[in-house]
């Protein structure tokens, strides 16, 4: 596993959780290296932690991939470590994992069922997913921790949907510069050199190939550096300028 | 010492202090692994300091854990660098370090009166407290740099008060998620399986197990993952709903 | 190389854009370690980059600084590695390096051309900063990725002007505590005990050697940790006090 652990959450940085967890993972695998995907996935959304792992995961090589953006911790859904051919997938069973672990060649699904310490009831990710993903990636024994579970990845929270010309998806995140990044990927429009369409109730007509080609305060569509269509404002906010959120509406036609 | 240090501040990472402090520690100690346990304590707040610490420095089975919430920097508060049975606490001398020592077991305290380095008036994370720590984790000589001095934990800023059929305490952190955490631990309402009361001029009721058995927008009364009694609203902000923040009273009684 | 890297970027710890950085270094150079200097450096403000890696890489014995603040992503400007006496800086030519680079001792600088992996229109720091500061810090071959290039530092971003019995600067950065940092060093003021001037419109009077000695609320001029003139308020903010943001001039007498 190369002993490298990325953690995505929604603890925010503000609080002792994530260094909770960085604790428990280094008192059980204290060569493992850790990478913070992030820490502000709005909370319980889970469509978001998709995405942010999604737009990333690709860049480790091998790694213990560990998700806890979890509103039903503490209740019957399963605690879930999924085997890939590209490493290990950890974290509830909510819909978070599934693009991820399909993208990455799924094997095998195994429910968390202990971990080696006392479970408290809001915790998890600290005394299941933490201590489970430290054991994974440095090679530790997993006996009596795991349970064969028969889960797929079934949810397709980062997929959008081909229409005639074109394709109709959400919007999925909004970055720090404002820029709203949609489900709608470069298969979805494969042969387009033009797209227009309309993002929540607005609509934005051209699409850019670099940022630099634009004009200040303009709204316009450019690929996004992971392949997904992004409607930007140059040095300024797209989400500001056009009031769209996450959970909107994306649709367009390409040329 | 294991070559593990962890980071509590009230610098934020907008700003270069930390990574200076991280220069200067892999400098000095280049195998050291540095946990950020939170750089957003409240400026000043060193009770916060004292609770972010405290929530999770058991989780680190021995470390060099600093903390620098520091307003006196530059006045003639002492340095401290407290050896305890489970590694040692560093900080400036005002309340933050108290708790944890406690909690870790007193050995002896050190003033730290150099570094190995110029001291500038107002960094004294980067310039005492980060070499200091790299030489205890690295297992580098001290000599000169550290004076016996005769300080005890004293303050105790994680404690409430017992009183009859009940405990009186206060708000001392309120989390990303908006939850209200007291001070008050399931020690100071040993057998209590309903708890209420109130948390600054607000009353609430119910005692839950778990998030998912709210109701969405009504508070409760929750045991936290660290122990301590806090007021949470599920998806949404206790401190909003509320109208409380830190340092407001919290007295519960409990059946 | 000592196998460190640093990150200074305006990408935020919100999406995935670091994350994904240290994917691709961790794949390059499996052992480098990496500090986060800030990835919050306002949208496009190469100035801010200048001043929060110009603050604390002296701390940093020897390592690869790497610096993506690039409104210019996409365009012709060039991409850039630079070799010092105390070590390289990575990132767009456009003015955040020059100073560092004048401070560690300019050696050769070199076009980055290629770097091994396809390179997006959009996001430089993943697809040639990140890959080849990797490969630097590893001690791996760039053949054919780096181009010799007549670059000098020339762009003097941190540097104010001396005027009679004074000197004239800008703020550069607003930190988190709300400090106003300047371009005047102690060096532009050499002898000065006492310090008077006007920093935007506003007039601040004393010049006081640390927090302590200060009364809450009254703003005044000190010496920062980085040896430059800031404008602090005890317990407060010197940016909401005094309405004065980065930009703002500095005009300041000593005597």
């Amino acid at each position: 596993m190369a002993n490298l652990i990325t953690l995505t959450t929604d603890f925010g940085t503000r609080d002792h959780y994530v260094a909770a967890m960085k604790g428990v993972i280094l008192g059980l695998a204290d060569r493992a290296r850790i990478v913070d995907i992030s820490h502000e996935v709005p909370a319980y959304d889970w469509r978001g932690a998709a995405y942010v792992l999604g737009a990333c995961h690709r860049e480790f090589a091998e790694a213990v991939h560990v998700v806890v953006v979890d509103p039903g911790v503490g209740s019957a859904r399963r605690a879930l470590a999924v085997e890939t051919r590209r490493g290990w997938y950890v974290g509830p069973d909510n819909g978070c994992l599934d693009d991820a672990v399909r993208e990455s060649g799924f094997v095998k699904a195994w429910r968390i069922v202990k971990a080696g310490r006392a479970v408290s009831a809001t915790f998890h990710g600290r005394d299941l997913f933490a201590p489970l993903a430290a054991r994974l990636a440095a090679g530790l024994a997993t006996d009596g921790m795991l349970e064969a579970c028969d889960w797929r990845p079934r949810v397709r929270a980062l997929q959008a949907r081909r229409v005639a010309g074109g394709a109709s998806g959400r919007v999925v995140w909004v970055d720090r510069f404002g820029n709203l990044i949609t489900t709608i990927t470069r298969e979805d429009l494969s042969k387009a050199k033009t797209v227009s369409g309309t993002v929540g109730k607005r609509r934005v007509e051209r699409l850019l190939r670099t940022y630099a080609e634009a004009t200040d305060g303009e709204p316009f569509w450019i690929w996004g550096s992971g392949g997904r269509l992004e409607v930007s404002v140059r040095q300024g906010s797209a989400a500001a300028a056009l009031g769209v959120s996450a959970g909107c509406s994306a649709r367009v036609s390409g040329r």
